[in-house]
């Protein structure tokens, strides 16, 4: 087995036909133009296949087993890295001029990585809704016409639990919720409305009639604010509007990892959250560098045949509807002080840490 | 002289006074906030050494000396890197969660690098027109009230030519504008003529009545975005709403040197303009990079004390209006194809081209 | 409070003195120098910052509190983004030509960032031993015989644990080592002996004399490499050599905590490892990011005033004995094949996992 | 045409096949392992791509056509963000671990990118010559035996003139050089005579006898230093030994633009220089960064079956031996200080700048 067949290169090496050339008309920078747009569906299939493997190590039946925590760790920090690499390499892209590419443009259909069938893969399995997505972009059938494989897997995609529902689903399971138990849910709502009493009588004790006034208004869009994640009617009116993700009850998982992330058993969900929002900042982060690239190229104003702007679109997929983990973001609106945070339970304290303690011994004393 | 010595060490590293040790309440995190926002600094400092001595050669009584134009590519490549390793340091801080940051955020003003004095020097310095800021951002004087040092520099470089505006002139100037001479602009309009017609007469040629109106209504459109550029009433009115920054014979300028790029007279000019391109770009990518790691931080619905939102601000500084060489990424919109690039006459070509010609010798035979 | 203030930018942003300005004879390049080496600098003390409360929380005396690993493992990861930063900022300088150096290079002692202090520091804090440096490199008292402050900081870290004697002292506790118990020690030999004897056997199987005696010959040298560290004696050697780091049971700690990562008492641990080699590793791409540029400033060739050569003497620090966490690079060679980990008893595997079993319930079932 | 259809994505994503599934073992970093070289091979093809078009604009019957410099400029820098990108690509591979590559190493030839053809073709297109590469590299059959085209191809490689050879014949061009016109190496000559006899005057000046013994030593060494460029016969010593790369006229020219880069006439030719050194230096970190995954994948001790370590081998390959620009980095050994720069006459003057005083017009005045 030599190097070469191993890594099937008579194929990967053979698979640059630029179409100017096909025309006689050889435009130098069409071959970066291929290179690099097959270097990025390269990476999108390994992505894909992190993302399969964690979405599998999530919905085995019996749950989430334990022992493989770190692989997922291990393959959502291999995505962020692959995810930066993938950021960067639009800067190369970017040497190809203007007036180069008008020369090949038209033998093109204006493809770019966001019609790439694989892209729209990775979007629907971390979890992309149809429904928040800009209508130009809910239907793809244009583009994947023709190709069976491609659509069926994109459809396929659409069907299976994404990787956000598996998240939510296990979110929503995070031990202390159980109303009938540590009943997290209970104190925070209660700790919340000490919170804001307790600005409430700040304000009343001001000097002048309207410092109190300003203050108290201040208190008031607070207390609205933690109104949208207390009161599970807005937040479910939020969810649909599309404005926030996760369930009323993943979202109290989220919120109690974030508190007690020190906690032994919620160090790695605490990491995971993170990797999570990680990889939703970078592939926003990357649409917005694509932005700048095709601003350069086609210029912003510039009108498609018979269509809407190509850039205008792009921009478009910039907003928070195309955050999959948008409550991660947010979850910051809601964390409390510290000194407002539920202490834990003594036996919540040893649920959370009984490695250590059930079998009498310091791991590393 | 001592490397420390040398580096002034003892004023660098007995800057950092975290305040929540102050407050006897130590964050571990507030030391990274800091160091990171001096490194920040530190770099700003660098830009505008950078940018000022650039706008000195530009500047000089007897116009740009030709001997001098390595030094400025050379100094706005160096930009353009340290810009680079600006938008990299994002991920350095967005390691500190918003829990941490809670905890000494109370003892801080709400101070981010886009109210830092000479994030502020650089956008003036570059060219930000005070009327293209979103209105908050217009006035400074409630951060900089008490710093009359930094008052003074702002107000001076927004008297001060910009690069900008130095650019422009530069362009305005660009050989081969002359009226009277090869008349650029003039053969420029002619050929977009000609390329207009040749499409409304493909257009007329379609089979079915549909295709042709389509077809024709296409060629309107693409007219109607010429004329933004050939009219030079509608390009002042665009430049007047801000949604185009040059004048009107500095386009000219621009998309002469952009055609004619490979004559060796025009190389460096054009390397110029793609440096502008990526300073603006990557400034802009800062922003993004900036503006999500705000989002993790504080929340994107978060509402400061009786303010706007800092997320919501931050984000509509992301528009447009804040991109100094707008233009330049626009100029994709004006470009022709090749055949219709008018023909450099031999006295043009030779004044492009001098250097080999006019003593009988090429300089690397 | 200012931002500014906050910062202490008055402090930070006024201590570039060019030494060339006071000679009256500005070269340009040398702000960059200088920035860049303040920058460097900033970055260093955030280091050091970080591995000092790294080493807090290993040293407390009760042992390390497992509530606090994740604090390690995120400041761990945090220090190597800033290490991947310092890589990157090499490059910054690399725009600095020879010939600009040249120009100031006279009035500076030849200082480099291995004649910082911090560095110093952050080398001895990690663990880096006198002995393993280069002669030239043991003594520093000429470069900070001035500043006694650095010279007792630098004392000191000589004198305290460093991050490697503290990872070496938690290795040697790792759950499983004791004789009494899971042996992993004694177990690990025997299947050592049983691949060895396999593979032994194997080679007698071959047909000709001459693959037999390959084959055979091959066998015993996988066995004399075994043997360094079975063989405690022949390991001691090889650390009084400086060619191993770590104790023998902090080594067999290592290779044990690599098979069973997956446990997920072992999960962090072996993070943990990882991150200590990235940032070995990180330390010695920046050293040679260093001497490439050093060669393009001063030459490889050239011979500094009655000294070695500033550019044979970095390269010199490229060698393994620079690096702290050598035993975990060369880790994979005492590696075995899955089949022959030894398998984990009943009791080992539910001390490895308590945290899930004892209390009946698996965490996200 | 679909995007799919365009890049042949049916050949690049259907290339994936792990042995170790064939094995029915599958190992799920074995996935990465392949995408990872894949995507390396694709920029290798990228980066021969842009070499070659370098070469055939260097080796143009005329001489270099002055009207492409620009493109040359603009390729080789793209050449630069490519390898940034694969030093970069590395820490992605690192995410695997040495127990996962244990797995599948099996069932490979111990291949690497050091054993690709594309890579071989690289080097010997830059212009690695056989000799100096270490033993164990200079014949590659045993890899490339069965693939004739591949073989073919870099037989090619060593017969064409490489790109170091074809700098090497336009530096020898530089205009300046001629003994009757200009006579730099002349004038250098002559200036480095006076540089060292007033450094050797200053040193018969010092005080005491230890001193002037100490600084005259110091005078020798020097001496010793420009005889290596001033006498030809040590020079053409030095590259038969390998030590030195261009012939003595290449490297005359060389010096005389790094002297005069700010000359109009020569801005290009400086920037060229750069971006060459930039290439080799990458190039270098890429073999660095490779070499320290390999230590930490296979261990530094590691013996292969009957052959020498891997790790052994690529290390040697970091030496000076495998720069191609080797002369380049040197350059700043051969440096003069500024008021020791022969003075350009005023024909030379006019020479490197006709083309702004030819035609009596200042381009941008």
């Amino acid at each position: 087995m030599l190097y070469g067949e191993y890594l099937q290169l008579e194929k990967i090496l053979n698979a640059q036909r630029m179409l100017s050339q096909v025309h006689n008309l050889p435009v130098h920078d069409e071959h970066l133009f291929i290179v690099t747009h097959q270097a990025y569906e390269l990476w999108f299939k390994q992505i894909i296949f992190e993302l399969d493997s964690v979405r599998a190590l999530f919905s085995s039946s019996e749950g989430l087993d334990e022992s493989q925590t770190l692989d997922i760790l291990k393959r959502l920090s291999r995505i962020v890295l692959i995810l930066k690499l993938l950021v960067d390499q639009v800067m190369i892209l970017e040497t190809m001029t203007p007036l180069d590419f008008m020369e090949f443009r038209g033998y093109l259909c204006p493809a770019s990585g966001f019609q790439s069938a694989q892209f729209r893969l990775i979007e629907n399995i971390l979890g992309m809704k149809q429904e928040n997505r800009v209508r130009f972009n809910q239907h793809y059938s244009c583009v994947f016409g023709r190709d069976e494989e491609a659509l069926a897997a994109i459809e396929k995609s659409e069907r299976e639990p994404s990787l956000a529902n598996l998240v939510e689903r296990w979110l929503e399971r995070t031990p202390g919720l159980e109303e009938d138990g540590f009943d997290f849910w209970g104190k925070y709502k209660c700790n919340v409305g000490a919170l804001l009493q307790e600005q409430r009588d700040a304000a009343m004790k001001k000097d002048t009639e309207s410092e109190r006034a300003f203050n108290l208004a201040d208190c008031e869009k607070k207390k609205a604010m933690f109104d949208t994640v207390l009161d599970e009617d807005i937040h479910n009116s939020l969810v649909q509007r599309g404005e926030r993700r996760f369930t009323h009850k993943a979202l109290q998982g989220a919120i109690m990892i974030t508190f007690y992330r020190d906690e032994p058993r919620f160090n790695q969900p605490h990491q995971l959250l993170t990797l999570l929002m990680d990889i939703d900042s970078l592939i926003t982060k990357w649409r917005y560098n694509h932005v700048l690239m095709v601003q350069r190229m086609i210029g912003s104003q510039h009108l498609g045949t018979g269509g809407s702007s190509g850039y205008q679109y792009l921009r478009s997929t910039l907003s928070d509807r195309y955050k999959v983990f948008l409550d991660l973001f947010n979850l910051s609106t809601f964390l409390l002080p510290r000194t407002y945070i539920p202490p834990l339970t003594s036996s919540m304290k040893s649920r959370l840490n009984t490695h250590w303690g059930s079998s009498n011994e310091a791991l590393y004393c």
